[in-house]
């Protein structure tokens, strides 16, 4: 797809609304946030409004976090910027884009591929919606604050350029932000290692009583609702634990479950390098990616291991006959 | 320092051996091998040999690890190369870097800022030996093998681009390295987050009994030779803990202990903002760096936690004075 010109589309613009998906996750806030003080600075006679559910505290290092319009009360802007996203993810600000003049629409994801926007910039493959946001600015108007924000994107949707999705290019761009000199390793642990007591004592309860089976291959482990209870945590305190038991030695498979209610629990599954976890599943209702997808099941902790393992199992002799 | 000629430097010698230091880490291993595999494909002629200690398995991934020589038997070399360390910290190989009618030190560590060779390239402040190892490599010797040991030695300095001395140059060369497509996901995950069951136990339990003191602001935890005993673990199996511990938000000091005796204990400490732990192990006989420091100690937990805590406790005062 080719490169639109961003401030062009914007330049008679009044009022321009920059918004992403529900529950925005590292990307949508990097890439809205750096749209967001770009557009500020490079179209200093239009109103700029940036429309999100509100973020994870953890991205309050981002300048100008508190502007964020989380009300979704604002007129009909003649700029609508929908980032990261189609627009049935929108949640509140879908209003605001159907009412917009110009719709403009910069992602990555493969399920956007043709855009939802008048304008169009979807590229999938690309690491994150932040890379190609840095892509379309004049680079005449980056500082520091704007370079933070985009490098946030494109570490959240990286695993700090862990993941597949990190091209060399990727990584080019992340040297031109760090030479704005904000102070990345702080960001990097404050926005994506830090843990509360909590959610360790969390992870090293789960990791402690969790179980191994199929040769090592598998491993589980739960939280029941009482657990959850005496620690006064949410479902959001068990980010990473399901992570944190995939990469053990010989792990294939890892499966993590917590109780949601009476013989209810929510399951997180991941997988190394054969097992098709979406596959898995979405036989129970579920969906997801081939290494990370997840599920809801009714039945007491055995009946759920008893049932996914039969479906993992039949995946792993699949395998081991070919 | 000014670059040197390695080939130029390398080009009489029939015999070449590539060393590192004692319980070589992963930017030791990867600066090593990826120098032995250059050497060998621009030196057809040149016999050149590996010594090193054994490293840990998660470094099987590299072309000709199997190669290493840890007898140390090898004859006195014309030319040796002695990366990533000073000679004091060569071990075994020592005599044959004082038997070596040439001596080459390529290194990072400030410590050794000029050299103790007869041609040296020590740059402090450049991320990782790797990083210098690969740009002294002329690139049309350069092939996907020697390019992932070269990125094993960044990424494992660098803590994966996550510490300060990562820089844009580092992230260009990590760019230029993945583009000769191994696959750095695999490597991420087996060189730097596997984990076994029994190292995940154990920090499980560090976890689940680690204690915040100082409101918050401190945390220990502690395992015993019992447990050890039990998982028939090593120390080394204790690995990461104390950053674990590090990372939960509010906190600025860590301190991981294990028993190595009847009332004797190994000590870890770090800080994120402002106590300089190398202060405190300094004290107690130890050392290291500002934000990660270590010392041995006599007494039972209390009475380490108490003599640290006081330590910790006067730096703070201090900070908060200020």
């Amino acid at each position: 797809m080719e490169k639109i010109n961003l401030l062009e589309e914007c330049k008679d613009a009044k009022r321009i609304v920059v918004s992403g998906h529900i529950r925005p996750d590292g990307d949508c806030v990097g890439s809205c946030m750096a749209m967001y003080l770009y557009l500020k600075k490079a179209l200093a006679d239009a109103e700029v409004v940036i429309c999100l559910e509100q973020p994870a505290d953890i991205f309050a290092c981002i300048k100008d976090f508190d502007c964020i319009d989380s009300s979704f009360r604002v007129q009909a802007p003649d700029v609508f910027l929908a980032l990261d996203c189609e627009k049935s993810r929108l949640g509140e600000a879908e209003t605001l884009f159907d009412n917009a003049k110009k719709r403009i629409n910069i992602d990555h994801h493969v399920s956007n591929v043709r855009g939802c926007g008048d304008v169009n910039y979807v590229v999938p493959g690309i690491s994150s919606t932040a890379e190609l946001v840095y892509e379309l600015m004049d680079k005449e108007y980056l500082d520091a604050e704007i370079a933070k924000a985009v490098y946030i994107g494109i570490i959240h949707d990286t695993g700090i350029f862990k993941y597949s999705n990190t091209s060399p290019k990727t990584l080019r761009i992340a040297a031109e932000l760090i030479e704005y000199g904000f102070d990345f390793p702080a960001i990097i642990d404050e926005t994506f290692y830090e843990k509360t007591y909590v959610q360790n004592q969390l992870l090293g309860r789960a990791l402690l009583e969790s179980i191994v089976f199929m040769h090592g291959k598998c491993i589980v482990s739960a939280i029941n609702q009482k657990t959850l209870a005496f620690y006064n945590a949410q479902p959001k305190d068990l980010d990473g634990i399901v992570n944190q038991l995939r990469i053990i030695k010989g792990v294939e498979c890892a499966i993590f479950m917590y109780e949601t209610g009476s013989q209810e629990y929510k399951v997180s599954l991941r997988s190394c390098k054969y097992v098709d976890v979406s596959k898995v599943a979405s036989y129970f209702g579920g969906g997801g990616h081939v290494r990370a997808a997840g599920c809801s099941m009714n039945g007491n902790f055995y009946d759920v291991i008893n049932n996914i393992s039969a479906q993992i199992a039949r995946q792993m002799e699949e395998y081991c006959e070919q």
